[in-house]
């Protein structure tokens, strides 16, 4: 089993990068740019990650929703949030079923 | 620290469901329309992302995140791949930097 | 040539629908849920275009991006904006060259 | 009301600039990266269309929506297609309200 804290590590690298300088890292300049900058990109990540899906392209496939994982972990990190808030958001799912969620959402 | 393990139990939870009856659940359902179906869902997910970004509604974010996760995770399943082949990929890419990053995928 | 007069019949069927009941039809329905509800549309139909030229499936093609100008449509109504007015952003960019126009935007 | 024929104008154009050297205009540079190059694009303006929208800037909006349309006429001209086959779907649907079509949809 990899070993999964490589998220916190992300998540530690991107909240220390937000405080530093624009012209320092792609990540910098990013959160610099801001709330519409960061969308974008997860707009287009996902656009891939489909593009990648339908050329049946595994390795492209992984490669592209890492880069959908990594620009939401920013868009958190731009918003003071972090990966525990969806961590902690997963296991307030567990154990409701998915058909119960999508009855709560279309309830809600 | 959050028990990022739920992680791996949501993998494995998928990978259970992708072999169940479409109608047991709203993944199963969604693993038998198949990658376009899938795919659907990611692309809403981060449309939802994105306006909830722009409302600057953080619970919003928080879960509106989790949802393309998931969905990415689905389509993980679906190609037989798993969160652990997008950690693996995290990991790869640990000490290069965003610049590094991004000249890299430029130049490639 | 075909009778292009068909993009502001639509857009008169649509600036009707706006001020209809909810439930008389669908693009009302859409009216009054709302910017998120029709942004959201967008996002779908853009997502299934691109699905559609991946798949080389060109009668698809078609129906897709109708199906997203039809949907921006309803958004521009939603705004109380038309074909019109996109119309005119078009002929305000005749006679600026595609790479000129990347140059404005990137100085912009 | 608007000189609609520009978007005949824009698709001849389109044609011309397919022909041409990739390095002679921002469009012809796009036909050469091919289709996922498009997609791209058309995922793009759509995500910037619903930023407009969620900022209520309806000058952006219009903006958005007019490269929205653009990128996807660059899409149908890639394919060999046109405008004219979006109107013509348009005309098709005439007389269908969208709560048939969407039934005609789902049926289908």
């Amino acid at each position: 089993m990899i070993d999964i804290e490589v998220l916190h590590r992300v998540a530690n690298t991107l909240a220390e990068r937000k405080e530093a300088s624009p012209d320092s890292s792609y990540v910098s300049s990013l959160f610099h740019k801001g709330t519409d900058a960061i969308c974008k990109k997860v707009a287009e990540e996902a656009a891939e990650t489909i593009m990648a899906a339908k050329d049946k392209d595994l390795l492209h496939v992984v490669w592209e929703v890492t880069d959908v994982w990594f620009h939401t972990m920013v868009l958190l990190a731009h918003f003071g949030l972090s990966v525990d808030d969806v961590l902690a958001e997963f296991r307030r799912r567990e154990g409701v079923s998915g058909i119960d969620e999508k009855k709560a959402r279309t309830a809600g």
